[in-house]
């Protein structure tokens, strides 16, 4: 019976806080990163000074770290990059480490990887994203990475992690039962009924459980509130989006190109998201609960992020 | 009394150590910084990733620190420059920046500042270092720095921070006994005798108080076992000296152009400094008492860093 439930369990999808501050690094908080680990994969996003001590204080191995999206070249979401990278090769590393940013940071990468390393054992490939698009950048047959055009004071987009559809599970006990041979499997879970040697047809779905939902998780990295992003969030299980300020510094907000935590809820709200993820908290708010209530006044399920949290999908 | 009081009491010589392990950064170690406060002034050692945090963290003023001397252009010695340099940007600062270190940081530097800040409100002063000489890099009124070539696989120089010598201390009780006249202080603090009104010769050694002794500091970062280095290192009072390896690894520390604890002690010893302090430890030892062991059976008075310790020099 365990294989049953077990093709009912999910498979994990979690996103791993490494650094939910802003630009000014303090004792509370490093500067932005998150690990998320999807279908057996973990995707880094942004990648601050100190991610590679945050990464391994979260205990994540370093070689299962295949993917880095980063959000935009301001030095708060990058300047760990080298750092990660440099002892990736010292401890070893063999397997390619795979780089997705805007365009401008791959030169920057490979003058420093030329500069700062010596005979890396692995390589670094770089695939430009384009921050004002709305596109697939990666895809895989279980995962698909989309960008997410936002508006920052440099180009910016944030990313949305999203499960590929699976079929549905078969159900090991019914397969016995009738004793359907292995070779019917994939008919059965493209949704073909099954005929007995007596002739008794038995409905697809007696044979299987349904397909898991399609999970999805939206990163939001620096922005200024845009009133038609909940487009791109319609469905979005979990959304981490910026909430430098409260509404005490709306102005700041603006002027600086970042949100609120109001408006990160309202955003929330309007895409109908399961849940709302609170980070990039400026270093002037010595506690962040003022954010978080300001933030539930338009969107109950949402939480404040902190350094090696980690939040199911 | 008490103005006499402070003219014997020496000014603080001290080093806070941001970061003592090597090049893998640890949970128990970050990677080479320390600041050294010498005659009000603050002198940055190495720039590692996350010293901007360890900075913080140390509670040293960011203002107060004027000058950074890089020994070498490898990761775990100077990543965390920019990121440092881009904090004092944001946090307002205008006084000018001074850093040392071999002339290829030079441009590296600038075109990260040209990229990753905008409108930096103060300069970033940049002094080419040759790490083959032993030459005077800075000096003021009080201190000097010269820098100490290493042998390392990349260019590498330490660098040695001496007060100049100061006046012997006019002790102000004499002073008004004797009702000697402001402007005969210089001279007796040159050496002068006082002649008194009824022709009384005072000796120039009951005015004053000896002048302060001139002490030092020698920082040797990265480097493989010099046996003729002593000679640069003579009379230093505290000399950190890395130690990467024990004596399991002195093929390693050969190979890798690194120095046992043993290697260290056996400088120290030669140089006849006051005290030798224990650093850039390998991650592989999960407790450096055997380091701080195999240098003692060469050097009795040598102490192991940690991050946050503060040693008087």
């Amino acid at each position: 019976m365990s294989s049953t439930f077990n093709s009912h369990h999910l498979e994990p999808f979690k996103v791993h806080i490494l650094g939910c501050g802003s630009a000014l690094p303090t004792l509370r908080h490093n500067a932005s990163s998150q690990v998320v680990e999807v279908r057996g994969k973990m995707f880094m996003l942004d990648c601050a000074e100190g991610t590679q001590m945050q990464l391994r204080r979260s205990k994540i191995r370093f070689t299962k770290l295949s993917h880095v999206f980063i959000s935009h070249l301001h030095g708060d979401h990058c300047f760990g990059l080298i750092g990660m990278v440099s002892t990736f090769g010292l401890v070893g590393r063999t397997a390619p480490l795979h780089v997705y940013g805007p365009k401008e940071l791959g030169p920057i990468l490979d003058s420093q990887i030329a500069f700062f390393t010596h005979d890396l054992g692995f390589e670094v490939k770089f695939y430009p994203v384009d921050p004002t698009q709305h596109t697939v950048v990666y895809h895989d047959h279980s995962v698909e990475v989309l960008s997410i055009p936002l508006q920052h004071r440099v180009p910016c987009c944030g990313y949305l992690i999203r499960e590929k559809a699976t079929q549905p599970h078969i159900r090991p006990d019914m397969m016995k039962f009738y004793e359907i041979p292995v070779s019917q499997r994939n008919n059965i879970k493209k949704g073909a009924d099954w005929v007995t040697s007596e002739g008794e047809t038995i409905p697809n779905e007696r044979l299987v459980t349904p397909a898991d939902p399609v999970r999805s998780y939206a990163y939001c990295s620096d922005t200024r509130y845009i009133d038609d992003l909940w487009q791109l969030l319609q469905g979005v299980d979990t959304l981490y989006h910026e909430s430098t300020y409260g509404d005490d510094h709306l102005k700041q907000a603006d002027k600086y190109c970042h949100s609120t935590a109001r408006q990160a809820a309202i955003v929330a709200r309007q895409a109908g998201v399961g849940k709302l993820l609170l980070g990039h908290f400026s270093s002037r708010y010595e506690n962040e609960e003022v954010l978080l209530n300001e933030a539930k006044e338009e969107f109950e399920n949402c939480y404040l992020t902190n350094e090696m949290d980690v939040f199911d999908i």
